[in-house]
């Protein structure tokens, strides 16, 4: 994945913005270096891993064909896990991080497969415990990104693995068998669902079809899920307290802001099938459902207990940048991304100096300004600020310099349309390209 | 290099201020990926080069003991040429580029030296040519971004490799001796003077002693540079053409705004000896002269020779931003970065919605919130901000919830000293909070 430069400016803005998203909630920044040591990588994987990774060595390491040492991390968790293992006595917990970064991955090129890609993680740790208030607040940082990057519509969908859990071992599904069962819950809303209580009665999974059938009723019915689990007679203390949480996580993320309407339980979401041990997520831009869950996460139990005796309980939630970089491209707000607001062009090279005060003068009031230097026909100075998206071109010839004015061009007007042209006093100039932009970004 | 989260966000703001600064003189980002393929990264280089890049491998690939096809970029130089040859025809020339990412060296880890760090440079590339006027906006850029990060008074040095090359030819060194010359000179105010004029006459340079002492006058008298070198009789068409862009570069500078005392001509700088064709830059910090220059760079002839046919003059200017860093760790500014303005404490668990929703009222207004929502006695509430440097404490009781009133604990001031505490109404929070902060940063 190479961008070209407008697009590589349209990312950043959006990785901006969920910067700004992620310290609007008290998260800090970190970073790690792209390779760990081999070993620390592989600890906890197994020959699947290993295949996906990418191995560094030196020239001289490889001659001596040494086993080696450092491969590039393939995603940000286990840096996440070493990090505060190694650190954990100058963290201060809860310890709320985000990380985007990139991770690579040893796979053939396929589209949309990338051997580089980024990753845009937050977590929250806890040390020993961590209360489930964590729980509610990632949601509510999403809403608040997503509502500003104005993608559209979206939803967030919630569940609850210990509720899961606790509603299969009440049906007398056996803890060997909750894996396959979980796997085909997932097809809910992808697959008719008499297909999937057929698949719960295969041989994979082997549930009675009554049972199958019971299930699907209370995982898929119309109306509020928390009543309907709610009502259900004589269920289990791990289901009790799945349910309790999901109820208070629904109404820590409500008071957080997040509309109802928004932040939707839906009991199919189950997410990784080991790692989530609580609270689930996953969120869909509701114009664009094929793009798939565009943001996933949920709690974990112990993040780092391959690297340090702590237990480190956590929740957190990772954005699908590279897949909402696409959509972004293909949206119509890409083609108004732009970072310079206005160009001076080279109408009289006697008049350089003249030039260059301009551009600082606009510069000093946070304006990102060009100046065109070279010696090219009018024409193609304009050629050249179009290409460039360029919003406002300043215009300043000998007459209107001998006469203290200046004409400003606005180049969002079609080019086979007159464009907008304003005349303007010399020393009216800033405040008027700062109208004429309309309220800039803050710079 | 790994950072603790406090300094990882004093160093993401000095990276956000560098890159508004190259935004503002309408400079575009690029970022290519960590790995290239090995040819292209090992064109133009020897074995030097060879033995410092990392190469890259799966472990499938180790197995059958190929060849590495990819290797880890050690510098941005090389991915821009390979970026400019590969995406000619839809870039829009000149081409202004930004690129701040991380490069590697397959070096032991040495003090200061680091295997991973971050590189930040900015071009312009032109196609065919590229004016003059470019070599001035390099040190206006400098100057505007070292002004905004205040590290101290600061220098910006500037020269011209053409002017020297016409001064030498006219003091009769020959061209293969021409390096070590300038290998020489670059020793001004480093050395005595005596010393070099004795080791300009040593065997490698081979230089007579009256030349070598005449060279010396020219090279580091008092006074202007430009007048003494305009007073030079018979110099050759390189030493004119390299005095003449050496004049116009600096008045272009000051007429970008760069104060005259801060653009200085020293023509002792030489920088890299085959690289560079024209100006040269180097900028150091007044106060810590031994952070050497902490801003580098110049005008070569031809970007991607090794790539593309096309002839692609540039200029270009790298930022040490590693170096800053370390710096920035040890200066006082340091010690009040902070990213979460206040911090909503739980004194009462009752409140919990109430506190959400004070912290949703701040974020809305562009604060960055956190909520503690551990059942930690107030005590270690404090400690924990404390420790976050966090600035502000909002503190709600029972009492003060029925009476419509919050309290504000100003954590700036010492915990000795009687922290300062403001009673406000309810809703006059977000008003309160905003005026004790002075004038957050911009969100």
């Amino acid at each position: 994945m190479e961008l070209l430069p407008p697009q590589q400016l349209a990312f950043q803005r959006m990785l901006d913005t969920i910067r700004r998203g992620f310290e609007r909630f008290g998260f800090l920044p970190v970073e790690t270096p792209a390779f760990e040591l081999s070993d620390v990588l592989l600890t906890k994987s197994g020959g699947e891993t290993e295949k996906q990774v990418y191995f560094v060595q030196s020239s001289g390491a490889i001659k001596e064909g040494k086993a080696p040492e450092l491969a590039l991390r393939f995603d940000l968790t286990v840096p996440l896990a070493r990090y505060v293992a190694q650190h954990e006595h100058q963290l201060n917990f809860p310890f709320k991080r985000y990380q985007i970064q990139r991770v690579y991955r040893g796979e053939r090129n396929q589209k949309g497969r990338y051997r580089e890609f980024y990753q845009c993680d937050i977590d929250v740790i806890g040390k020993d415990t961590l209360p489930l208030a964590y729980d509610a607040e990632c949601p509510a940082i999403i809403h608040g990104i997503f509502t500003e990057l104005a993608f559209g519509a979206f939803t967030i969908k919630i569940n609850n693995r210990k509720l899961l859990r606790g509603l299969l071992q009440s049906f007398g599904v056996a803890d060997d068998k909750q894996a396959a069962v979980l796997h085909e819950v997932d097809r809910l809303g992808k697959m008719p669902r008499e297909e999937i209580i057929a698949r719960l009665g295969g041989a994979d999974v082997g549930m009675e079809a009554t049972a199958a059938s019971r299930l699907m009723d209370v995982l898929d019915a119309p109306g509020d899920p928390l009543e309907r689990l709610g009502s259900l007679r004589e269920m289990n203390d791990v289901f009790q307290s799945g349910l309790d949480e999901l109820r208070r996580v629904r109404e820590g993320a409500i008071a957080l802001g997040i509309p109802p309407a928004q932040l939707v339980i839906d009991l199919s979401i189950v997410r990784g099938l080991d790692y989530y041990t609580g609270t689930v997520y996953e969120t869909f831009l509701d114009d664009v459902p094929s793009l798939g869950s565009i943001c996933s996460g949920g709690r974990y139990d112990n993040l780092a207990g391959h690297y340090t005796k702590s237990k480190l309980p956590g929740v957190g939630i990772s954005i699908g940048i590279t897949r909402l970089l696409s959509h972004l491209l293909e949206s119509p707000a890409f083609a108004s991304v732009t970072t310079t607001h206005a160009i001076v062009l080279n109408v009289d090279a006697q008049l350089s100096t003249e030039y260059a005060k301009i551009a600082t003068e606009l510069r000093t009031a946070g304006l990102n300004v060009e100046v065109f230097v070279g010696d090219q026909k009018l024409g193609k100075q304009f050629q050249f600020a179009d290409k460039s998206k360029i919003p406002l071109a300043i215009v300043m010839g000998g007459n209107e310099h001998n006469a203290g004015q200046v004409k400003i061009k606005d180049l969002r007007t079609s080019m086979d349309a007159a464009q907008k042209e304003t005349s303007v006093a010399r020393d009216a100039l800033v405040g008027e390209v700062k109208r004429l932009l309309g309220e800039p970004r803050s710079p």
